[in-house]
């Protein structure tokens, strides 16, 4: 029997009971398929500050790097914020391992479940016919730049005396921006061919750099239409007319805020997933974040956790056809009228409201 | 006789044809109540870097430190784009401007006028209410930073040889944080008494400071409500529930994004003004573009530019009862079902539709 190995990254919040139900479905894919998947659980962001007093163990990352693949549920809460540079913040289990993965193509797809199609704040002719995917870099830029803070006595400006400054270094190399642009291609052609690079050209140079290698890039796919369009009005777009995308590629920054935005198109973060790709070994995970307010409360949305592992069984391991079966699985259970709490509405049966558990389980059943 | 000295900035696309409405609203207010407006028009942008080589001339600036105010239209088009490090870019212009004449604080009002209310692409209940100001700091960040291109090994990346690598500095000082801080609280006094400051802190350097230093301020206003967000959720909370703003204070870059983002709510960008301010000469123009497509067709709507002289009169001639008349009067034609074409839809009659230069009279007419 062929067996995948998968770490596990429960984390913060309702973490650890969504990714339970993430569980469960990979369990009724392996069942169905014939496939073993085994599970290697580990700590990561709040959990790990406090039990190993650092957001990514070295055993968690040799955990990751020994798996076929990361499955992480979300980190991070209020426990633990904190603006002092030395306190260490859960996020940095996230961006840590990132890096150290190499994931640097993060895949953020912008659907619309036709049962859902009403919770848009968006008008219905509006999000009609989304179908777009943020290819956002994940690596590099503001993220990853040297950064520091410090007092002299430009801090404290004209009014003289000492006061503080800092900043961050927003950087690219050439080849950061060329594997990420080959990779916005490649989806596109398995797409609708259209690649839209967003950058802010008429400022930065890094997003000068950035506009000519896609375009160097660009020449090796003639068959896919190339447009270049800056962040600011991106983000009008993305509201004006978001149907009009297929592809979306650009940097760290812009991409963590374009990709936010968009998904709002469809109503809820609840239904959203992401997969981070590198060279090796890739993770998934639901595009919001921990919910602490609703921790432990059984009724978070596994439905962004379970998509992921949908996106896992498609670029991981190459099993087309059982991640078509989690779609349609989600799908059927939308239709059917089942709803968390997030994603009912004045129109949703009160016997249709579910918690996680029954959720995860209604999805299970009908792989 | 009082009377103000304005420096015209017509610059690029329908600049030129926008800015002379401006001029007929300011001449209909000077005459009813009795001030004096003399008019110096000064190149920027584009046709600055056509006619005198730089984006930003030294006659222009003069004659805008010489004023009591700047009214500017828009700057750019596509003649005038390029990649290339060592050519002037138009943009350079209003940066430059900015930087010069100290505007630190960009003001952006977004608020939905009754009559246009279907335009926007949200929900009418979403957007019913939507009263809110963006407060985006204009003078720091990665707009100002040190940047550079250069080629080493590190921007090959691991398949060697020599690679291009560039990057942008995102940086603040307290003094400028604490500025523009004290700016949205002093706004915020006079509207609904709720601060909401944007960052980014759970990754940059500079956001931590900003949240350090503007809670530091938010102690001298103990009547304003301070609320922090980080930007990705704010891109989207504008969307998911943008009544819930008040005034909304951000860094350079996120200022911009999220200024344009929440423009849409409107429904149309031809609606919003701007105002920058510093502790001199202040600046107004549009929100939108030099829309190079249109210009020289007479079609452009002028509403923007005539809502910036509304700011203008507000901020800078402390002339509150002709700014609310400016207001009264674009209300009032926007009532009577006058719309240019950007603004009309499928319900406005045709004779209703009309040009830049009609619409600027119908509104001159009204005060
Ligand atoms: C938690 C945070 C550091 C992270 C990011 O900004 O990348 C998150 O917002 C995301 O998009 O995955
Ligand atoms: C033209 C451009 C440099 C400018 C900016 O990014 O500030 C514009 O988008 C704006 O918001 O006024």
């Amino acid at each position: 029997m062929k067996t995948y190995r998968i770490c596990l990254l429960p984390g913060d919040g309702i973490g650890p009971e969504i990714i339970a139900e993430g569980v469960k479905v990979l369990d009724a894919v392996g069942e169905k398929y014939g496939v073993g998947f085994t599970y290697d659980e580990a700590l990561i962001g709040g959990v790990a500050i406090d039990e190993m007093g650092e957001a990514l163990p070295a055993a968690t990352l040799a955990a990751a790097k020994a798996s076929d693949a990361v499955l992480l549920a979300a980190v991070g809460g209020p426990k633990w914020d904190t603006t002092d540079p030395a306190r260490p913040r859960p996020e940095q289990g996230l961006l840590g391992i990132r890096k150290e993965l190499g994931l640097y193509a993060n895949l953020r797809p912008v659907t619309i479940f036709e049962a859902l199609a009403g919770a848009s704040t968006l008008k219905p002719e509006v999000v009609d016919g989304v179908d777009l995917v943020i290819v956002r870099e994940l690596t590099g830029g503001l993220y990853f730049g040297e950064r520091e803070r410090f007092y002299d006595e430009e801090g404290a400006g004209p009014d003289g005396g000492n006061g503080q400054r800092a900043y961050d270094t927003l950087e690219y190399r050439e080849y950061e921006i060329r594997r990420i642009a080959r990779h916005a291609f490649e989806m596109a052609r398995k797409r609708r061919s259209k690649v839209c690079s967003i950058d802010k050209a008429n400022v930065l140079e890094t997003s000068r750099l950035w506009r000519e290698i896609v375009h160097e890039v660009a020449a090796d796919y003639p068959d896919v239409e190339l447009s270049d369009m800056l962040v600011d009005n991106a983000a009008m777009q993305l509201i004006k007319a978001p149907a009009q995308f297929d592809v979306v590629v650009t940097e760290n920054m812009f991409g963590d805020i374009l990709s936010d935005e968009a998904s709002m198109l469809s109503g809820s973060l609840g239904m959203l997933a992401s997969a981070s790709l590198g060279d090796g070994v890739a993770l998934y995970e639901p595009s919001h974040g921990s919910a602490p307010d609703i921790a432990g409360q059984g009724i978070a949305n596994p439905l962004a956790q379970i998509l992921s592992v949908e996106m896992m069984l498609r670029y991981s391991f190459g099993m087309r056809e059982a991640a078509d079966d989690v779609l349609a699985a989600v799908t059927a259970v939308l239709d059917a009228g089942f709803r968390t709490g997030d994603i009912a509405d004045a129109s949703t049966p009160e016997d249709r409201v579910v918690g996680t558990e029954m959720m995860g389980s209604l999805v299970a059943e009908q792989i």
